[in-house]
């Protein structure tokens, strides 16, 4: 997996795809994942952050108008210019990364900053290098020698599915699976939200005082949030039914951790640590 | 629709449901979303608010406790008890949405209290009820006499996917639309959030000073927070081709906005709001 970051809604990568019984690799696109830090300015008082935001690079002086204003800060007549930070100490990578909304009246309420993401997994973080570099979130130990085999990985969704029972009754539920390397089953949790469900799933083996298992399913998509929960917990590969950001494979190779997305039972993509998934 | 709300994972409402030319009202079941405030004790100090997000009830103590864990808090092996809260202060109906964690030893880091969403509309609220009754939104102004018909609503997700580019790409965006009564396309946003996606396409009106289209269309579940938006916006039907949670049509119904859920060319569900669609 090479990462060739551009600012743009699509992140170019090179993935392995295993189809039937072909390995391809080839060029991938990933939605792009990248935090959005939002300030305003209002008359007199010059500009604060009041939020971060993952969020998909694109139309983000809408965004961070909407934002506000649904997020009871202001309203839409009180909101003047837009503009893209010009901040000196911005790094240049940064630089379409803030934007500041200046209002033309004094806000409804002073936000505390804080952070908002996709799926929400480092919210209250308050810087942008803040909450992707969580020097408190010590790695969790991953078992050496962790292998799956691709069978094994292309039979999770459906060994997932069958103790779904909540969506099954709802069609409104995410779903967390821990398995072994083997295919095994452990436990699934489920939840409104995917984040939610990963935390209970880890957090019973937590409680039970017992080993996590090297293996996470995912009924949905990986977002960066989720990479940053399967790292503490100790995970070794995570498997989804959905596609990853970019920002979730680019911390996923950081931390070496394999992420296989798309997964079927005719094939699946391998974004990182190929390695890890043998036939 | 009325609701019957319980403590589980799934809460049965009355729905109409629209399929083909016959109008079904039958008992449904939506997941339950409902906030759950997690509090932390640790040696020396009492127990405090450190964090509060919207989930499915159960497994609400593993919930907690992986929390604590992967957003850096504690070490697992620092979990003591946990349990429901007892406060007297508490409503009897919050007394299952209020955990509390105690620490063996003192945290690694000692959090702000923040609002955690199954999607983050509610990042940074630092109350439940504050979080659920925003006095500083003012609902936005719904057009009177909306009324969308039946076909219009079924073709609103091919008319979406129509735009999604970004999906058609990666497999890995959520999109908003924003759409006349009769149908008419104004504007479709993409973004890895599907609240990131609400806020640019609404936000995308308010820049341009026009006005905000009645039909809110979204390519997956329609979550509380989104509702939230949906209101402050002056939306006065959402449209989705996913499920609601138990919130959404709560608050829905409360502020009076029309909530359609797994729409499909031959079917469609009404949650809230039936009097706006018509055959």
């Amino acid at each position: 997996m090479t990462l060739a970051r551009r600012p743009g809604p699509a992140t170019r990568v090179r993935v392995t795809e295993l189809r039937d019984d072909q390995r391809i690799e080839h060029e991938d696109r990933l939605a792009t994942e990248e935090p959005l830090e939002i300030r305003m300015s209002s008359p007199g008082v010059p500009a604060r952050r009041v939020g971060i935001t993952m969020r998909t690079p694109g139309n983000d002086f809408e965004l961070a108008a909407g934002w506000l204003v649904h997020e009871g800060v202001t309203r839409r007549k009180d909101i003047g210019s837009v503009r893209y930070c010009t901040d000196v100490h911005l790094a240049a990578e940064q630089e379409f990364n803030v934007v500041t909304v200046e209002l033309d009246a004094p806000p409804l309420v002073e936000p505390e900053a804080r952070v908002v993401t996709s799926a929400c997994g480092v919210c209250g973080k308050d810087t942008v290098a803040g909450a992707l570099t969580q020097s408190s979130r010590p790695p969790g130990h991953v078992p050496a020698g962790v292998r799956i085999g691709l069978d094994t990985v292309r039979g999770l969704p459906a060994a997932l599915r069958a103790e779904q029972h909540g969506f099954e009754r709802t069609g409104g539920l995410h779903a967390a699976g821990l398995f072994e390397a083997d295919g095994s089953r452990v436990l699934v949790r489920e939840d409104v939200g995917r984040h939610n469900a990963v935390d209970k799933a880890v957090g019973a083996r937590y409680l039970a005082d017992q080993p996590v298992p090297p293996v996470l399913v995912l009924s949905g998509r990986i977002g960066f949030e989720l990479v940053q929960k399967a790292v503490v917990a100790g995970v070794g590969v995570v498997v989804a039914v959905g596609a990853p950001s970019s920002l979730a494979v680019h911390l996923a190779a950081e931390a070496g951790l394999t992420v296989v997305g798309f997964t079927r039972e005719d094939r699946c993509v391998v974004y990182t640590g190929a390695d890890r998934v043998g036939v």
